[in-house]
C-alpha cells in the first residue's frame, strides 16, 4: 500500500479553508480517483512536539492506493480539475510525497 | 482524536535504519505509552509528486491518541528513554508536530 501525503505548511497569514477541503475538495478528489483510492485522511496541526509550539504543517491530506502506478493512472485524467480546485481552499503551496505503508 | 507525527526529513548521507524503527523503536514507544496509544503508522518515503523526484521525508512516524493531554501524560514519563534509543536508528533530527484528525 502507498500513501500520498500532501503537506501544507504553516505561514503567517496563511488562508486554508478546513471545512471546503473536508467537506469539498477530499471527497471530490475520492470520487476522481474512485476504486484506485482505498482510503482518505485529514489533519489539522495543532502544536509542536513541546507545549506552546505551533505546528510545521497547518493541515495534511492522505491519498491511500494499493500502488505508485495505480495512483497516477487514476490521478493523471483528473489533474488538471483537482489542481484548480486548490486555490478555492489554501494559497499554500504544498509539498507532496509518495510513501509506502510500513507499519 | 489526536496525531503525533514524527517527519524525518531526507538528507544526502543521513542514516536511517527502518528494520530497527519498526521492529524495535516503535514497539517500543507503543509499549512504553500502553493503552494511551491508540495506534501507530510507518511510511517509508519513496517519491515526490512528479514522477523522478525524491522524497521530502525518507520516513514518518505516527502514534494516534484520544487527546493532546493524553498523549503528553503518557509519554512524559518514558520521554528519556524514547529520546534515548533515536541513536539507534538514525542521525536525523526530527520535525514533530500534533494534529487533530479530522477525516
Amino acid at each position: 500500500m502507498i500513501k500520498v501525503s500532501v503537506f501544507y505548511p504553516s505561514r503567517p497569514g496563511a488562508k486554508f479553508d478546513m471545512q471546503y477541503y473536508c467537506e469539498k475538495h477530499i471527497p471530490m478528489v475520492q470520487q476522481r480517483l474512485g476504486a484506485a483510492c482505498k482510503q482518505v485522511a485529514v489533519e489539522e496541526g495543532i502544536a509542536g512536539a513541546a507545549p506552546g509550539t505551533s505546528a510545521a504543517f497547518i493541515a495534511m491530506g492522505h491519498l491511500y492506493c494499493d500502488s505508485v502506478e495505480a495512483f497516477h493512472s487514476a490521478f493523471a485524467p483528473h489533474a488538471q480539475a483537482i489542481m484548480a480546485d486548490i486555490v478555492n481552499y489554501t494559497d499554500i503551496e504544498p509539498t507532496i510525497q509518495i510513501s509506502e505503508v510500513k507499519v
